[in-house]
């Protein structure tokens, strides 16, 4: 799945990231110790250094967005946030670092990928191997039990689990369709289209990625979903849109900027340049991407990109750029809520034109 | 993990046994066309075969064990169970063999096993391979979309959540135990003892199959949960007798009528009989226990074989079986309320001195 969303800069930001690490370390030391599974010697040892691997060593961004959503929420309120409910913050922002790293393990394996995050995937690791799919359902039920331990009491503690629920439910749909659509794709690239890009990226990574921070500092804030539908909305937009970026970017981005060397088209990505040019080829040119894409040959690569080029995508790509920053805005600025408003610009910023 | 706990037979079981079968219709119709995703007509196939292929095939005993136990609770009510609750009780059931279709599929790609219920493994279909990994992930999240569905207004909905996610959280920490002793048994026999079977055992099978049914039968009866530790202790010590059971029969059980061919001694398997074959081996036959386990040569697993012939260990199971026997049924009689004593002795009932 897409790298992160929502993304902290400077000084204070520094102290917030803190916070969240140190949070990490009481979650982790209570799962250790869980009193309804005595774990032996081994089994701490084999979890501690799972979560650790797995859990940490990625931005955090998704898990700090949640804290800094809901310090804007709270800023237009009377009070200060008490030291609980930001504890309670990090707390659902954990719950999605740790959402991502279930969905992450297993992807790895699924994909066959060597390396995440700059080290090896855990499943490569000589003494994990396919253990590493256990690894992943562990992951998933230690959120259930974090969830269990501090928000049991509390009045949205059902619509905490049931936006959890929904959340896996959509990213693992997304995935579906994501497998089997490129497996089908393999044998028919017609079967790539602007339609199904779409559809992909939005339950694969937008949900999980834009909505979910948010719809956990609304439930903290004491807000009911019900009433965010369009919130929800305009946050999988900004996820489709922080997609389209990153698919760009892995063909036009400069790799010691994005940090990685880009591969989208030699392992045939349903990507959304390849979707483009395929609205915009004709016969001639469909026969080059169909008879390029998806193979490792240095040659073949760069038939495809000249074809990008040749079909204008990086001013295609700049115009969606801007269309769809124009139409986030004013969805934005139609909210009703002021401190919404600003949640959902702070999100908006720190993707719009990003080159990393 | 392991086979079925509780069993149905005779033509009242086979029309309780038909009226389960339909409901799996009904929800299976549901989630295709669940409306907040829109699969298209790929999807859809995929799911449907996905979900025939791995939900269904089993023997369906732990899902219609909570239609039964929840007739039993009702028979002692002075009214009838009404359709509704009867089709409710069947939906629990469906979630327990939904969970189950999730474990399996998940465990035979972890145990690279090759068939699974006399069909290929999931993953082992051509098409399939390891988008099998995201497909039980599908599994796991329709649980909640079902329950959702259908248990959303009741009292009970945040128990039933609760419950599903504490089961998942000790089957998982169970297959964790269970992955790394096998993975550090291979390197030290010594890591298998009594003890640790025992607690693979009852967290790896024992809540799924023996505890969940009733608890799934008990909140939609309207008990709480909190007032059946006893119940819970008693369901387990079920389960743990039952694997013995199947560790025993594995061995000494007729191919004919177990329908399979044992293979925990080439599979290295920590079972009840080898970690009672250590308990009671001296050095010399220690020393034959380890050269031997774990092979596939046949000659291996006769020595094994002979080994635990010579260590008498039919009649220790047959002790043992005795023994667990008393002690259920006496902490079964001590239980206060009628209704829940025929729960639990029809379960026991059903595997006592089992021969499949």
């Amino acid at each position: 799945m897409a790298a992160a969303g929502a993304g902290a800069s400077g000084p204070a930001a520094e102290t917030a990231a803190a916070t969240f690490r140190r949070v990490y370390g009481t979650l982790k030391a209570e799962l250790l110790k869980d009193p309804s599974f005595d774990f032996n010697d081994d089994a701490i040892q084999w979890l501690e250094s799972m979560l650790d691997y797995n859990v940490l060593g990625g931005k955090l961004n998704r898990g700090l967005a949640v804290v800094e959503s809901y310090k804007i929420l709270k800023a237009a309120s009377p009070t200060e946030p008490s030291e609980e409910e930001l504890f309670l913050a990090c707390i659902l922002g954990w719950g999605i670092e740790w959402l991502q790293a279930y969905f992450l393990v297993l992807d790895d394996i699924m994909d066959n990928s060597q390396t995440r995050r700059g080290k090896p995937c855990w499943f490569r690791l000589p003494k994990v191997g396919l253990i590493a799919i256990n690894d992943g359902l562990v992951l998933r039920s230690q959120i259930s039990r974090i969830f269990r331990r501090y928000f049991r009491g509390k009045s949205y503690y059902v619509d905490l689990l049931d936006l959890f629920n929904e959340v896996e439910f959509q990213t693992t749909s997304g995935q579906l369709l994501d497998q089997i659509t490129t497996n089908e794709g393999r044998k028919d690239l017609n079967k790539y289209n602007v339609h199904v890009y779409r559809r992909i990226v939005e339950y694969k990574t937008a949900y999980y990625s834009f909505y979910l921070p948010v719809a956990c500092a609304l439930l903290l804030f004491g807000e009911s979903l019900d009433n965010y539908a369009q919130v929800k909305h305009i946050l999988v937009e900004m996820g489709v849109y922080f997609q389209s970026q990153d698919d760009y970017l892995d063909c036009f981005g400069e790799p010691e900027i994005i940090g990685k060397i880009g591969s989208d088209i030699e392992d045939f990505k349903c990507s959304w340049l390849f979707v483009q040019a395929l609205e915009r080829a004709d016969e001639k040119q469909k026969g080059v991407l169909f008879e390029n894409y998806g193979k490792s040959d240095p040659a073949c690569v760069a038939k495809v990109k000249d074809l990008y080029n040749e079909l204008h995508l990086q001013r295609v790509f700049s115009e969606y750029e801007r269309e769809s920053y124009e139409k986030l805005i004013s969805a934005i600025e139609a909210q009703p809520n002021e401190a919404v408003r600003a949640v959902l610009k702070s999100f908006l910023h720190k993707i719009y034109k990003r080159s990393k």
